[in-house]
């Protein structure tokens, strides 16, 4: 660990995602609540699959920074509840996709929902999803937060393919990997603290100044993902660790070290990345080029300069508790890397 | 053929679709731009298969509905250009993650999007069309349609999963199988003409009667759909004959064959039923048994009367070309079941 990342996590106590979760409890009942009443319909498998998708938790942590940013301008007027439970849902959708995409097996730590309805219901129930998100989005009658998020939810999907399109390809770049998760991550963040502000009744440069919070604090949280994939426990990771070498993602720290690997080892990576059958021991020699590139540690200290920006974001705020609590949260979502 | 069913096709001129082509030409013109651009993309993928579904034609029926919608009541002030086009988007966004969820291998006369560029990118840039249906929407300022248009998707949504889950089910009824095409069908074709009304300015009794006549000719469409899967021939479908029993969907053809079948009869359709290796011999007996019962003339029936409904529910508007020509449509719609 270096002396600053030390730093960084003597600032952010760990308990940083409990306070968030205790200052915007009152509003997240809501949230859950209105969250379980648009999962149902009356075709039953809609809401057996929303609902083990959503019982499995996840910290919900999207709609608890709508929430969140809603209050630091003074709370809202409700339309933050609505719009909190939109984001989720759409988070929601996009992970029922992505495993039909990514062929995933696990997601929170339980077999992914395709696994026990199929790729058909988990795209099928996606799609509801997303149209409740909208439909709750519309119910606020606020057209410049149904811009945000219709924007977010098509550049979500761009990215994706752009992902996807990148896939197993050796000449990926460090840009391509920064427009692939801007798009596929930070854009969900985004949206999530900028119509949070909205909701709370902010100026435009509050509005900026969460959004911009939202983008840098969503880049920190995948660089982050993409470190722990590498080097997570596949218990507390919910998933299983190299799986994003098996699906042929070109992640920062697999870029990293093809820019600066010998020949052998890019032989190595090469023939590990895309291939289901990757297994222990060849994940473990990708590793040992990963430690002596230290690809990850490098990848953790990009993650840590999008929460310094992150937090920089909120400093023309006024002051106060709520402020406190998202700028520790930039520095929570990075102390997860170490 | 029946005597009723011949008057029908006499009334129906076959330049029906042509007529409402010609009077239609000048918003689809627009229409068709505005496709163009937002099927367009930074991410090459997005385009070069949004394209291709779109280039593969079809009539355009939802969204030249939306324009004659629109122009029933004097034309629109521009917003039904987009309409039209997110209520295309709508559909071609159902299309791709159909042939996933269905596993087609033909859509269109050609092979489907998902076996040249595989179902993952099929349910990512399914994604996008959606989001940038919904960005169409949100650009008219238009909050009650973009209501319209977000349950709609919603419910799509729900009777897919709702065909799903009823797929093999040999005690689905009648019921199950309206509530079923209602939802994946008709849902589009009543916000599709709804959304036109509204563009073009109609009273609330004009909006009513555009719905209703969405949903009738909805209703006729897809009944007639499920009749030319078993009658049709592969080359004027654009998709295998026989492709529903292979998959198991229980349509009001078999429904129907099951009710009055005898135990052997009963056997040979349960036997053919979901399994993709059904081939040409099987597909010639069930339909020997659906000729036995009438089971596709009776289906043929019932859409001609969703047809009719169509046409009774405008028939309060004022009559004028426009209302012909949309009226001629729901004939045309029946007349290709015959």
């Amino acid at each position: 660990m270096t002396p600053s990342a030390a730093a960084t996590q003597d600032r952010a106590a760990p308990d940083a995602l409990e306070r968030l979760v205790v200052e915007t409890q009152p509003g997240m009942n809501k949230v859950n609540a209105l969250i379980l009443d648009r999962a149902s319909s009356h075709v039953e498998l809609v809401p057996e699959i929303a609902r083990y998708l959503i019982d499995a938790g996840g910290k919900r942590l999207r709609p608890m920074l709508t929430i969140a940013s809603a209050m630091l301008f003074g709370g809202g007027t409700g339309s933050e509840v609505n719009f909190a439970a939109a984001v989720e849902f759409m988070h929601n959708a996009t992970l029922l996709h992505d495993d039909v995409v990514d062929e995933s097996a696990m997601r929170r730590g339980r077999a992914a929902a395709r696994m026990r309805w199929g790729n058909q219901a988990s795209v099928l129930v996606g799609d509801f999803l997303l149209g409740q998100a909208f439909t709750m989005m519309v119910e606020t009658g606020n057209l410049e937060a149904l811009g945000v998020i219709s924007r977010a939810a098509t550049i979500i999907a761009e990215g994706e393919v752009l992902q996807l399109a990148k896939a197993r390809d050796l000449s990926a770049t460090r840009a391509d990997y920064s427009n692939v998760i801007h798009a596929k991550t930070a854009m969900l963040f985004e949206a999530a603290t900028e119509v949070g502000a909205m909701a709370g009744g902010a100026d435009p440069a509050g509005r900026q100044a969460l959004k911009s919070f939202g983008t840098e604090l969503g880049f920190a949280f995948q660089l982050v993902d993409d470190v722990l994939d590498y080097r997570g426990e596949a218990g507390r990771l919910g998933k299983n660790v190299g799986d994003d070498l098996r699906e042929g993602k070109m992640t920062l720290p697999v870029i990293l070290a093809l820019e600066d690997a010998n020949p052998a080892e890019r032989d190595i990576i090469v023939r590990a990345l895309g291939q289901p059958e990757t297994g222990e021991a060849e994940l473990a020699t990708v590793r040992a080029i990963f430690a002596k590139y230290d690809t990850l540690g490098r990848t953790s200290l990009e993650a840590r300069r999008h929460a310094e920006a992150a937090r920089a974001a909120l400093s023309p705020l006024h002051a106060g508790p709520m402020r406190a609590h998202l700028a520790d949260i930039a520095d929570f979502t990075v102390a997860r890397a170490y």
